[in-house]
């Protein structure tokens, strides 16, 4: 069965969302329709960006996934629908898609040329659908656009490792729904850098000093409850493998997480120390 | 394959939203079920009216439109079925439909009579349960209910023209998740009215002398990045058909939006003048 | 057509829930998905208990229920899956499912051991989603878990009989979308109870003397229209079997509702006396 999903800034009160799958069941009755997200901070490409890239690795080969964020053709954002990792990919070309595929190149790109075939009233979100059905439906990129060569280039936030190989310099990326903090260095790059050695997470207030395989590894004394060990703070590689400063348990309106505890913000520095 | 629809305002924290899905599925395991909102804000017709007059056309014929909002059967509130442009909706006569239909004649309206072939504990929710998967199954609207002549009237916020057609006074009717504010007055009124006459839109605070075709054409000026753009106000007619004052590329918590910046609240009165 | 609900604590925002969907549509892509939850109050599994426990009885036979709350592996938690009423529920063995069971013995309980047939940096979630697929393909439980006979026990709030059997002593245990107040007294138990006596529900500060059939019940003057009673405090037991006092058609921006305007908080007492 085809898989179309779909990540927005639209929010799930107004009707933009049930409007859509509407119009993609229209096109398509057999398609399977997932959601994302809609809760991605409106026209904020940073935060889609990191959350397409968390969620596309658990879905099959061919899946389609819509952006429906910033994704108002004009002058400088043209509509824009890719293959790369297998999987295809459609929204505008502002930054969202540059910066998902910057490490590994796509497959293939186009620039989206269906528009004057489409009723004149057709609104952005009508092109996807139907460009989304097409891919989905197993239909080539080459008949719904003309390649491309490059996208937009956009620069987010990058870690970046010092001069002399012995620390990582990476940012606040992300902030869940727990309150942890999600950082922009990744397993990867970590393991390429460390070699081995031991190193602090060095963050505003407090350091770290060892990544956890799990939340729960917090718990390192076998004769404590678990439960004593709620509100500590730990760090861990998340599942979409990336640095997350944590604090075990956390219930931001109860317990407080790593966001409020830590005073860990949007695009602040964490930094890993590497010792020789 | 058939189509249900749920507007609710039950929200998504409860069970209450998975247990309908629980029951619609066991009566009808092939159907497709699809979410247009469960934040209606509680009890209120007016929204929920909107959001389902702004929805349904993107679904197909013979698509079927639960509506649980204010739903229980009472002295005053019957519950019914009726046919509209070719789909079904179902719901309280609360007047959400009849607002819904004031401008369309329904094809055929029936007050449901199958209460008391349902097991005693049945919920309002088990009846249109019941009623939407008949109908979705291609069953016919005589045999779940008797045939009625109207709806309940409710009047609603209605656009009025002046008596020299030099003016059209709508309200806020909704406010949406960008905060952009949704007016009662429609594209076709405009377009009858104006006759292509220059116009204003006249607001508590601001006027607006253009209504774009789309967001990005506030854009005037070509040497001028977009971006330069952000929190400019505008008037467009929505995807709704709607006249809609928005700020561009709105982030409530971050620019502002038409609602926060003009100062314009549900019920407040926008105004067009034309000029001869 | 095989159904899997999923209850969970993750919100709706970040990528989680996508994701897990990905998983398990790419392990048996012709299953249902249906939401029950994921705006759980983070990690508090009186609250999971209680939204399972309310959701699945509308589900058909089979149904496999993942249960993502407090579900991480570690030294106290064991993986489990049970079948139960015909269903089958996977999550942590961390209370939830022994304060759901707790009327009705589980029909077979096994603690999941395919963890190292997984790959290495396996989820708790990718172990859930094995089970639920191997389940809701028709698959026996003891193909993936070693069978044991109890759960972990939890105690939660119990509504309690008084010795003379004249009273009932509850708590609130959720406070509803609508700020409705949901109480641990079934109507099992009141009817066990009362015996067909009168009685009265005792509240922080105001007193109830009668459960209704339904909310509209509360409009007990055929003279006066419905509108008026908007705001009354009533009792109903609702569709989950519980005890709630509610506010007629409360908003609880508005109007306001049963947790604001009876000062009725999570844990507090409700009382029912009974009258010889």
């Amino acid at each position: 069965m085809s898989i179309i999903t779909l990540t927005t800034d639209y929010g799930l009160k107004d009707h933009f969302v049930g409007a859509l799958k509407g119009k993609i069941i229209s096109e398509y009755p057999e398609v399977n329709i997932i959601d994302i997200s809609h809760d991605i901070d409106p026209f904020n490409i940073l935060e889609a960006s990191y959350i397409i890239g968390a969620a596309y690795s658990s879905f099959p080969k061919g899946t389609v996934h819509i952006i429906g964020v910033d994704s108002e053709r004009n002058k400088e954002n043209q509509h824009i629908a890719i293959q790369w990792n297998d999987q295809y990919f459609i929204g505008a070309d502002n930054g969202i898609l540059s910066m998902l595929t910057q490490k590994v190149v796509p497959q293939k790109m186009v620039a989206i040329t269906i528009h004057d075939r489409l009723h004149t009233d057709a609104s952005d979100l009508d092109v996807f659908v139907k460009v989304a059905c097409h891919l989905s439906k197993g239909g080539l990129l080459n008949v719904i656009g003309k390649e491309i060569v490059q996208l937009k280039s956009v620069t987010g936030l990058q870690a970046s490792v010092a001069n002399d190989f012995n620390s990582i310099k990476g940012n606040v990326i992300y902030i869940d729904h727990f309150g942890n903090v999600v950082t922009n260095i990744s397993k990867k790059q970590f393991l390429d850098v460390a070699k081995g050695r031991p190193y602090e997470i060095v963050m505003k207030t407090k350091n770290i000093k060892t990544i956890l395989p799990n939340y729960s590894a917090v718990a390192t004394n076998e004769n404590y409850a678990i439960k004593n060990y709620e509100g500590e703070k730990l760090a861990i590689f998340n599942e979409a493998g990336f640095l997350e400063i944590a604090i075990f348990r956390s219930n931001p309106s109860k317990i407080g997480s790593a966001n409020s505890l830590l005073g860990l913000s949007y695009r602040d520095v964490v930094l890993i120390q590497f010792k020789n």
